[in-house]
């Protein structure tokens, strides 16, 4: 029969880490992402069935993929029993399952959220040492899972967050490996380890947050935190609790022409432009949204909604499937076409197109210092603007807040967007165009550039 | 033993033909390319051993594998007798060669080139009647090759291609399959049809160039035609006589940091920016080179030297691998490195870039009405310019012959480069940057958008 | 927009040929297979949506796959009006549809089947003249449809078979490719060609079907054909006309152990052996059924029931997907599992096997030089024995009528299996082991090495 | 630039573990195999270049990909200085190399041989802690190394073992991941886990020979062990200090005829038939010897030599390219060709082929009990053998000197094949074939099936 086997499916944009593992014929995935064949192949390498599903809490950022799964494997899902789900088995501490010589075992750890469960990971044919642990969002490489969902309670939160890694994860042992929910780029914590494996001993000694003590000081610390909350986060906490609409297979966005694709939008697709910011600099459609591909997992579910049909332009027909992918998993499913051949098939058809002006931090310093009267528009969140500073005189409204906040940018003056990096430059610079803005730029390289070039920096 | 079969592996870029087709264990490849693996991988599927190598002629416009391929495969090549090759063995009218129930049979078709021939396919278990014929560069799908490589003997040349198609090729019967050397979008003729499978029966009723007769008035047409010839052909031609320098794995760019690059380009490194026309005007690397990926085959030739470091821009890593293959198929080796991240590393470093402005037709049009004075530059191909005239004013050179005639442009205006559809353009406006241009602008939709938008255009 | 493409997709088993093209956004699926994703991975790359789906008449030998990628594409599907479909567009001669240039145009072509139709193909920016033509199982390379499927009206079949060749098909002309249904190895008709390209002209002259004159002679010769009729060819007929059930994503049948096998198998599954002759001539499990791999596609139609679990033996875990693939295209949609670990699991859990022995046609001949006594069974089709002839003294049942017969074998001598290789004879010898005969052996080379080996031959 | 990342390469059939792992495109390579193009596309992925390859020692049972990979990438190799290397450069005690924020140090611990080192892993952006350990064949997961190259020294090296263990690698650590240089069923140790993950802490409570203590015990211990050295070893030592031929492309063998075939072997081709058990038990070429395709890393190197040519016999075409990759990394690189079609293209050509009788298990039971005459012919392990025991009356040879000692097997009886499982007993069926044996029967399950049946067993 088959061999112990584990491997970790790591879906980049959210930077989610889900796990399949199985022995002697069985295979269990813990936090299966909605698009799910990656299971299923894994598991027929394997020569495994997967027989259960297990998910560590009811994921806020992504649709888990545990109904579709079991609709195709008739495996088992298992979950916290803390509130009502409308699928799935709840679970309890102590609880325990087998494949083969591996036995999963349950940690009731509530904080992220109150049904978060963590998974002891053992080998029986060694013994009952603890040798794995996944603990979805309580604990992450080099960091914590964020505990702000429930303003009500932020402190008990944080304090059930703090018991369930140092009285319940940490006295697993020193030996222990740990398997966290999400890596380095999520947004479900901030401060993760680019490193992809590491040990309860290695955290132990080395995770700055877990050298935060005493109990109240970690709560004083974690409600200090204040990441921002996307609001589609409502729509998956809604769908994972009672279900999202089953999909067994990925949407095919249709090639449309350009005249299909400008009909299209008049009827009110919304384009979402996935090309990098240089390309959407050069030339984009006009009412597009800029969305480059690899922000769509942190920001889409800002700025999409989901009763309207949406529209993609890529820079290569090869960036479709990610597109897609990134866009189904929050839920985004009704993606109905995308512009054959580009940009390309746009402008040789004679349609209209905008561009925007790149602006160096150079150019930045120099306005900075004639006076030169021009909004820069700092679309940072808070907290990398508390670390970082800003640019002298620069506005700030974070990105996700822009459109509810347009009325606070001036209209009469230029706008330079501005970032961490210049991508996010490009999204508010797309909104502003979408607004009806004149003249806007975007500083390429933004706060990263500043900092190599020795720009002022005010905090 | 091994199934007959027959597969043609299509090269984008120089839109090249070639073939392998086999039977009982043995295989025949026909103008193999110099990136050599997929005839092994198609032979090793069909259970065939690669035994023959056929060249239709001396190409002039990439290198061809037959000599890599053959010394993994121990195949023995075969050309033309009409000169003298450095390797391989020269054939005569009426060789035939023999593939299990498949026969070759030469025959010599000089035209295009003096050593061409091409072979004709019988499958000897259905008798002596043709079903096929490689035709290499005598006779492409709607559209002739040209003959233009002779320029003392062009008349003399476009007779013997009359005499090649309508004396061997046609007599062989309308049954016969048409397999040739290049599709549409080749350099090595012009109007080729989309459609690629077609038949002699098909060619003779439906071929544009099979139409004009008698022979003085097909050689007049051939002689009338003059297709750019870039550079480097002289380069492939006495690589393909005396062999190049063997290649069997492809190069490995290395990935390279902001400082790295810079400092490649200080020492010298040439930078090829092969992402599309948007990207390199919303952002590129003063001193870079615009070609965008799929241009490299058609125009790298004129543009880039033989004994330079290249180093790449690319959109996505996932372009290297193409990029790495045009430029080898043309004999560009020296490939150092690419700029890991791309033009997100450059940016974030606080490296300067530049940009271009892209202009819509609307606003040439309104130029044009208003008599702003700026220079629109059309870097078409003379015979483009005779079929579909020019807007008015436009000053016209070749882009192949930009850095020759560079003078010709004047220095004191605003400078708007313009081809068919806005590709060109943008390898023209970074030419003019590279020259030291201050304000260029680039087109983009050039041509094709002036016709949708019903431009003002003179012949 | 997309370039204008054709790809034909062959599936073996069948030898069917499929074919998808298209041009400008829009593609159309000739004669789709039931497991479809491969039309929307090429119409993928092609950037075209799916947009027609033409069936040349209602296959007989495998489940079409026409409502399954149209629910997928929203495509519209088209087909011959002479029967009544449960789904779909009845078309009519001279229906013409379009696909950017591509036309197809209808030709209504009886004879296979009542409700046959052809498609002609143009290339609309090249004229009215045809380039193609789509003939189903009107007219293959090398041979021509069957034409038995009305045993009351062969010789009104036959004759609207032959007027359908030679006043509709064959009047395109000599340049016309030919795009048949099935290729070699077909059980829709005998005599293909190994060669998978051709032209009405050349089969014209070639096709040795064609040179059967006049009419009255073609028709004699067609009705003393006699293939045979699988019985599962009913099921797909009813299925092609009233719509198979969906089949959306491919079976996964579960790895199992030796105790879950050998249960199963208690409780009703049948077991498919799909290993090499040699393999299961070495040891295979008492009770199953011996179906190599390529045998599948020709003979699981004769053995297998619509009522019954099947569970696989394959010699690597590769297989399964090919097993899985060939069994859905006939409708045995319940492939409930495989033995995990192959015929090394059964062995090292004590299981009990059997083995059947090899025995070399020189061993048959000295029997026969000796007088032995035992059973030569052999179990080609009646045509086959016709023409090459009878081992001296061989008992004759076709494999697909042995369950039926097997009373006709003495079961008191020791029976060997003959066929035209030996791949049949394991089928054989498999029922023979599951109808309790004790000594069965295996003539591994069958006729094809008496052939070689110089055997006596009786006609 | 690029992120953090590290794989693991696992190489089937020596269960030989690789490493890669890098940071801001540099990489380095750990124990690279042969066939190394997998660590390149693993680098070009992650957008580095490998820099670093380490060897922790110089292995004895695979060919070192060291100087073919710096070939390719002209990187630096690194291994231990206490022998002789004729390439690369020696490492000390303490000596650190830098990729980012990768660190790797290097620890002297010899033991398995003088010359080994382990690499210790650090992360400096979270401090100096290690965070994991590259052991080579010193520690390997529920194992450790062999210390049997050493005769003279076998004291010793055993001590040097266990200081290297508990005195520079566990003090490293409870929370260190372990990364050993092989996995469970390779020929390097024996009883390593069938996990592939764990951690210092985790081996030092569960690792049963970590158990064994005081140190003069543990010696005690590893001097009893008397694993196998298959001769092959010695030339594997000498390439890995002195160089192998380099080889930057895989061989292709010759798809060959039958008649091909048999010439080849006429001429002294090795025919190495890699097919299942059952398969060459149904049906094998004479003089061909059986080493199925899992069994050629551990038992080629027994019998093929490095001076004759070999063909192969494959169930598919799909195993070839395995096979080849096993047979190189042992160094049997003169693999000139298969039988196209395998034994069915043998069998239809009429040439001679063999069988051999796979027996059960209960009717060796029914041999002893009825005291039938024959050898039943053991080929495991001394080591297996006294944990297992033996069938009562067994002749125990080992397969690896069945060769050598073929003369002690009676030739005047039946002699029936046993090992664990049937794998091996099908390969010494082969020799004894080979060595003109008459009646070879096979145990097929052997002694796995003889435990579940409950067979008489003496110790």
């Amino acid at each position: 029969m088959s061999q112990m086997f584990m491997e970790k499916v790591k879906s980049t944009g959210l930077a989610h880490l889900s796990y399949i593992l199985g022995h002697q014929g069985q295979a269990a995935v813990i936090d299966p992402r909605r698009d799910f064949q990656i299971y299923i192949d894994i598991a027929r390498q394997n020569e495994c069935r997967i027989t259960h599903i297990f998910e560590t809490h009811r994921n806020e950022d992504y649709i888990i993929g545990s109904l579709d799964l079991a609709r195709r494997t008739r495996a088992g899902i298992y979950h916290g029993h803390a509130i009502d789900f409308n699928y799935g088995n709840p679970v309890h501490e102590g609880d325990t399952f087998n494949l083969g010589d591996i036995e999963l075992a349950v940690l009731e750890t509530p904080g992220h959220t109150f049904e978060s469960i963590s998974l002891v990971l053992r080998d029986k044919s060694f013994g009952n040492q603890p040798v794995g642990v996944f603990t979805g969002d309580l604990l992450f490489i080099g960091s914590v899972g964020r505990t702000d969902f429930f303003p009500d309670l932020l402190k008990e939160v944080a304090g059930l967050q703090y018991d369930g890694i140092f009285e319940k994860i940490l006295p697993l042992g020193d030996q222990v490996i740990l398997y966290p929910g999400h890596g380095a780029g999520s947004v479900c914590g901030s401060g993760m380890a680019e490193r992809e494996f590491s040990t309860l001993g290695f955290e132990r000694e080395n995770n700055p947050d877990l050298k935060i003590h005493p109990r109240d000081e970690f709560i004083r610390y974690k409600i200090g935190q204040k990441p921002e909350q996307p609001p589609y986060f409502k729509k998956m906490e809604e769908y994972n609790q009672y279900g999202a609409p089953s999909m067994q297979t990925l949407p095919e966005p249709d090639p449309l022409s350009a005249e299909q694709f400008e009909k299209a939008m008049a009827e009110g697709m919304l384009v979402v432009d996935t090309r990098s910011p240089e390309s959407f600099a050069g030339a984009f459609i006009p009412g597009s949204m800029a969305i480059p591909l690899d922000m769509i997992a942190a920001y889409a579910g800002y700025f999409l909604s989901y009763d309207r049909k949406i529209g993609l332009i890529v820079e290569s027909p090869n960036d479709i499937d990610l597109a897609v992918r990134y866009l189904i998993r929050l839920g985004f499913d009704n993606i109905t076409g995308y512009l054959s051949g580009g940009m390309y098939t746009w402008e040789t058809a004679g349609k209209h197109y905008d561009r925007i002006a790149a602006v160096h931090v150079d150019e930045l310093v120099r306005r900075y210092e004639t006076d030169y009267d021009f909004i820069l528009l700092d679309v940072r969140e808070e907290e990398e603007i508390e670390q970082s500073g800003m640019f002298p005189g620069a506005l700030h409204i974070f990105l996700g807040a822009l459109p509810d906040q347009i009325d606070k940018v001036p209209r009469d003056k230029p706008v330079t967007t501005f970032c961490g990096s210049g991508k996010r430059a490009i999204i508010a610079s797309s909104i502003l165009k979408r607004h009806g803005f004149e003249t806007v730029e975007d500083n390429l390289g933004s706060m990263a550039a500043c900092k190599e070039a020795g720009c002022p920096i005010v905090k």
